[in-house]
């Protein structure tokens, strides 16, 4: 039986001295890359099984790594297995477990394989598994979303633009808006997904190796849809943790984005959203406080989100080929940016769902100020036959005239209108109604609620497609 | 005739003052956003096409308003336009010159339309002509890399980990290894293009609009394959830009690593390439200096491209809907760094192209070292049985003895080899030749011969397939 | 007379082709770098006295040199001068203009310099400059917001936490938070002053040179306080940049909170500010908008700020020594990022010294709310004698219930609020008295009126000392 | 005795529901400021003795507390102290613990005090600790440079620019470049200790407390130098850590760029360095390789650094005041660049110290090549008095013409030399001896053995003043 030295590390042969163990530990992945272990077992039951198919491994030797592998396997997932740090990395670990369980035919199964091709397979697996789990968390707001604009698409609410009031929209329109986004999201993961999709086992240090490997074989069994083309690429690539980073910060940038709306339409001033007990929490010192915490930490996030993306560019900067240790930098952020991103997605599913919008405040916003304005300017042109930016000024007159002698549009009477403009007929009055207002974007993607069961029934569809893609790979 | 005040912005009704030109400047986006004026007229002319069929402008406005188009165009081609500082952005600037050449018709152009859709409209399909030249030069890259690596299937070099020499391999796998990196960044760039084609002119301010437009006739007018579902998304989504400025990232962090390896080979220590005089420049003190400058500046220049993308994704964070003035810093970036991408693909490309590959210096460096330490370690796994563990630990130890004798593998006899192993048989040595190993890498992907051969066909078809694709849109 | 060839590099000597002019565009830093022009030419007016001293150049050709200098100098101050983009740089520019007039002389006063050490030269006093008058813009600021504060020490708003109403503040207390934040940007600004004064002029090309050169008259000659220790660090260190572009970031992040701040109080909802017409821009859709745009801008330039820091520090991580032609891309981002923050704080100080504030809504929003929780909360720790976790938990309890009843705290009468808790006194209405409340927190740094009129010595104080720290330097 | 329970925040008062535990773990900060325990501690002991002295507690209720408080510190030390996720942070987990443990003292010691300020009086006394270890760590490789450059005052070697061989220079030169590096980092270090050593308990949430606390009692026990000024920067400021982070992050880029010359220096192409085993690995699958991964980490890790100050940057961009949650994502990206800084600080300081310079290499790097050029070139100016570009240009014409017929310049003959330039005289050949060359670079911070001499006491000059000065603080 094969005797491991713990305190040696598999490449010590040529070495007179070797590392302290603080040193070791500053080196050491294990901490960050054990969370692959389903996919380093995975991994080496796919190399074994191909490499006896292959005929380098006899059965026997392959049911003894089979079986070693498989207890293993149980151990970690029961929390009984002992991580010894000075083991570099996941593949160490598991490989000196497996060696200790069925001896010499555990190192054998290293035949053919480096640890550059290893870990880089590992790190696909996981990041698939990860891209559809973000997915799917992703899917299940977008949902969310959906439910709450099918129930308010009578809801009318201001539209800002520039945090100002701009026109009257319903807060279905509102709501599609993120759907949109998210929608977009979901390619991006998809993208990453697709990125990751090619096995890279068989590329070996950088050049590929002499022992009869099945490279198919193995791509198949883990589930990859294709091989990756040179061995060289294949180990120093990270692109796939590139794509999923980025996926990842735009992401949340857009529940940035929704987290500051939240955060607004909860203060006292805007009114519009009262964030449930469940997703809110108070002041140690103010008694009165209501604070939205989880929604401040959403948008925080972005900030690490986006530094996790950044550290990953910037350690490949200038990198020559093929596998630098720079590479084993790769891991952490994308496991941050990640959970991040998924935790965030929850609690913004949550918080949306459990929240009790206040539709009453929302029309008194949408029907006093001066919204109204546009559609009064569009009267001008359409029924006065004006060029809108002479319609513009006249209008902007009005508004500025009303603000000095602190009057609403509404309140104008047609004989008043008439005084800035003579044109102004008696249907002008009706034109200003806040529903008629937003009846009358009926564009298609526009805020009427015509336009806007359009908008939910193409946003829906686009959804259920996108979650039978994602059944595909689940 | 309209008289539009040159100093006086489209929004000045309801306002007392109006910004000083100090702070225009400020706010103004023209320096920026004329680059985009095709864009603009085409969108202006589209648009106009659309009202007339609609029945919002008469045949003879659209023929005056084409004609002015027309003719603002051909001046801005010629370069005679005068861009009046004074106009806030590239909307203005044209279309104060048409309403100034057509009066009010050029105004009435503005029916059904805001700068919120105008800009963004603009700005898709700038992208999207971006994305193709970007891919286009990206292309010819490809090229040229397929071109050398057809020519060095046989030049034999040695492949670095860690930039210590590792295992030999053919230049062509080198050379391929990059083919890879490029054809992914070509799928970036056209799924920024797919992300910026859909028109979202009609999307009006945020909530669409009550004019008649027809949507899908701009849309097909302007070569958009379909339109944005969500006229407020439509208005403040920014993806298609953050999209290209990562795609436009990731490339140059890959041409970052060319261009570092460039910098190594051309040192005097590697003296694996020579710059041709084009690509290299001396220096102004020391007469013997001759400077991989353009390289240098490539690889510099990364840091502006992942700046580039910061600095949008940081101005996204945390913004509310729909439209912030915000938005307009949208342009810049992505202009950098489309920029600095595009003349950095030139760069490498001509210097690929023109270089000198030192083959023989190349040899010698792969014939000497402890490469064939693998593959002395494989014959003792293949031949003796041994596991891969152990025979690595066996020829570690040859590999010290060797360092701290001064000799090299290949020195090493038979019989001296047995005094480390026993098993070692007569055929050991020829294990260790270098063609002989390159030619042992078989697997796909690998660097025998043969795996170069299939991996250069794969890649050549690939590249077709993107030559295709893209002549499409081209 | 030497014959200078303008296209022609100064490094053509050992070279039989030189780079096309597609390529010197690419690698010319003459667009940015001519902005060093005025210390350009310092620099060598410096350097060639100095040299005139060593006996290496003759007083005749010192005239000479001094002579054309100043031509160039003023044909450059009037904008008379051609730039060539054939010159690579604002060096190259000056030196051909200098010798094409003065002939000879104009190229010996390169004698002991090299572009390595000439470059950070004109870097750091341009650097300097920048510095002095970025403090000055930003104690224009300092002092405006110091005039305000001293005209609203008795103006009360809410103030906020997490955009809740947490306790009444005076508005002189909130405005004096950001002159702490400014003076700690003026430490940072003041800093990189300081790093970037030092002469590297003598360090050569990166190893001193072996004529009789003074580095300390030159240095003198400059305005720097002293010389740099070594030569090689001379021409690789960007320190200094960097200590600016870090304080850029900071200074805009502050301005970006302003900023933020502006907004929302320029909103219907909040309605503590108007601006004036002058810093607000329109719509060209909706004639009633009044938009903070520059605020808006100024706030999403933030983006671009910490873009440009990361763009150098990206292009410096992993720079071997000792000059780098990457170190040609560290002037651009300095020069965005000071013009930036520059006009950021002039537009700021602009702005707030013009808007109006609404302090009859800031008080009637102080007075409403459960802001006087806290004083409640305290009254019965002090009164009462509860621990504070208890009082807090009774308070928690009174506003939850008065939120269910839609009412506010003040509109509660002591037996009410003995319904609670037995223990409330005859003056426990005294104390939610807002006026009474910001009166209380009277601790060092708190907002009553007595707290914040020291506060307003110190800061004003401070400022004072900085003001007469910049004036030594301009 | 007060019942806490355990599972009910702090400020459940007016809460019908609180957060599920799932939403608790998303806002719980107690993993990250954990580590701040010592300094909580602190905090409570200073503030609960000045509460007494201000007659607040009773001696009876304070000696409990400080005992209860020095119970909790000795079990945390001792690793016993059991952390439950269900308290928020560190400073709940703490009270908690001593109110179990003295009961109301407990929790009266919140009296005038908001987790605003007290996490802020955390975070910078934690911050202080912090950069006097980093400093520590980095005044230890700063000796170990001194220590090599001045066992290496004679070792020549190439100095580069370009990566191309410039001119010969001594290997103490070399490393005194670094020195200065890192004594900037110093400044940095000790800046970002001076801006966090102001106290700001006493702030409460935003406004001070009607409680008469003695801010300057509690101040000075914890050894801060004075007080911050105003309460609501007090609670909202974070400036101190974005200075440590930038200092942390300027040295990571020294550091990487200490890191790439280890690297490339330890190639077999360059030879200048062996590293220690100690601070070497090998490769599982390669026998012979001995990779610098150390020195890979350490330039890698540049990523995550900057990736962390961005975080920072990011977070604050835009927050309004005063204090918002999203401030609690401060301290992690904190923690993690100051963990990396200080390990890389000390593996770069093991690393150098045990590493082999091959001085032999180096000076046949130096004595080779065409680094004498400049030199030949210099001659010609001050033997013959032409000027340099002239000098230049001829010389540039002699290593073009050597390179072509394959000879080094040291190998032409003076009557060679004339048939180039007739002024060549006999004194030409010693010119371009190599420590000639070294000995004649000898203006101030110039490579001359006496300039080094002098840079060396410089630099050690320095040193100790910064030893004296980080003495005061430990």
């Amino acid at each position: 039986m094969a005797e491991i030295n713990p305190r040696k590390p598999a490449w010590s042969g040529r070495f007179s001295e070797i590392p302290s163990d603080e040193l070791l530990a500053f080196g050491a992945s294990l901490p960050v890359d054990k969370r692959l272990w389903r996919e380093d077992i995975a991994g080496s039951k796919a190399h074994a099984q191909m490499l006896a198919k292959q005929g380098v491994l006899t059965w026997e030797e392959l049911q003894d790594v089979l079986r070693g592998l498989k207890e293993i396997e149980s151990e970690i997932a029961a929390g009984d297995f002992v991580w010894d740090m000075a083991d570099e990395d996941v593949h160490m670990a598991i490989e000196r477990a497996l060696t200790n369980r069925v001896g010499e035919a555990g190192a054998r199964i290293h035949t053919g394989r480096s640890r550059n091709d290893q870990v880089v397979t590992d790190a696909r697996l996981y990041l698939k598994r990860r891209m559809r789990q973000l997915a799917s968390a992703l899917n299940t707001l977008r949902r969310t979303l959906l439910e709450l604009a099918e129930a308010h698409k009578k809801t009318i609410l201001p539209g800002y633009t520039h945090l100002q009031k701009a026109q009257p929209i319903s807060l279905a329109h509102y709501l599609l808006s993120f759907s949109q986004m998210f929608a977009r999201d979901f390619r991006r993961l998809l993208a990453a997904h697709e990125a990751a999709d090619l096995s890279p086992l068989g590329a070996a240090a950088l050049a590929g190796t002499g022992y009869p490997l099945n490279r198919k074989l193995t791509a198949d069994e883990l589930g990859f849809s294709g091989l990756t083309i040179n061995a060289l690429d294949s180990v120093s690539d990270r692109d796939f943790f590139l794509d999923a980073l980025y996926a990842a910060a735009v992401c949340q940038v857009h529940l940035s984005r929704l987290a500051e709306e939240v955060i607004l339409w909860s203060t006292e001033e805007f009114g519009f959203l009262t964030l449930s007990d469940r997703y809110s929490t108070g002041s140690s010192i103010m008694p009165q406080k209501k604070n939205p915490d989880f929604a401040e930490l959403v948008r925080a996030k972005t900030g690490r989100v986006i530094g996790d993306l950044n550290a990953l560019l910037i350690t490949l900067k200038g990198l020559p080929l093929a596998y630098n240790k720079d590479l084993q930098e790769d891991k952490e952020p994308v496991q941050d940016a990640l959970d991040t991103v998924e935790a965030s997605l929850r609690v913004m599913t949550g918080m949306l769902a459990t929240a009790t919008f206040h539709t009453d405040t929302m029309y008194a916003a949408a029907a006093g100020g001066f919204m109204a304005a546009t559609d009064l300017a569009d009267y001008l042109v359409v029924k006065c036959g004006l060029p809108f930016r002479r319609a513009h000024e006249i209008v902007g007159g009005i508004v500025l005239s009303c603000e000095r002698h602190g009057i609403k549009l509404q309140d104008l009477t047609v004989d008043e209108l008439q005084g800035y403009f003579a044109g102004f007929g008696r249907d002008a009055e009706r034109a200003i109604l806040v529903e008629k207002i937003v009846e009358n974007h009926s564009t298609p993607g526009g805020t009427s609620p015509k336009a806007v069961a359009h908008q939910l029934e193409q946003t829906k569809e686009a959804f259920n497609t996108d979650e039978q893609e994602l059944a595909l790979y689940l």
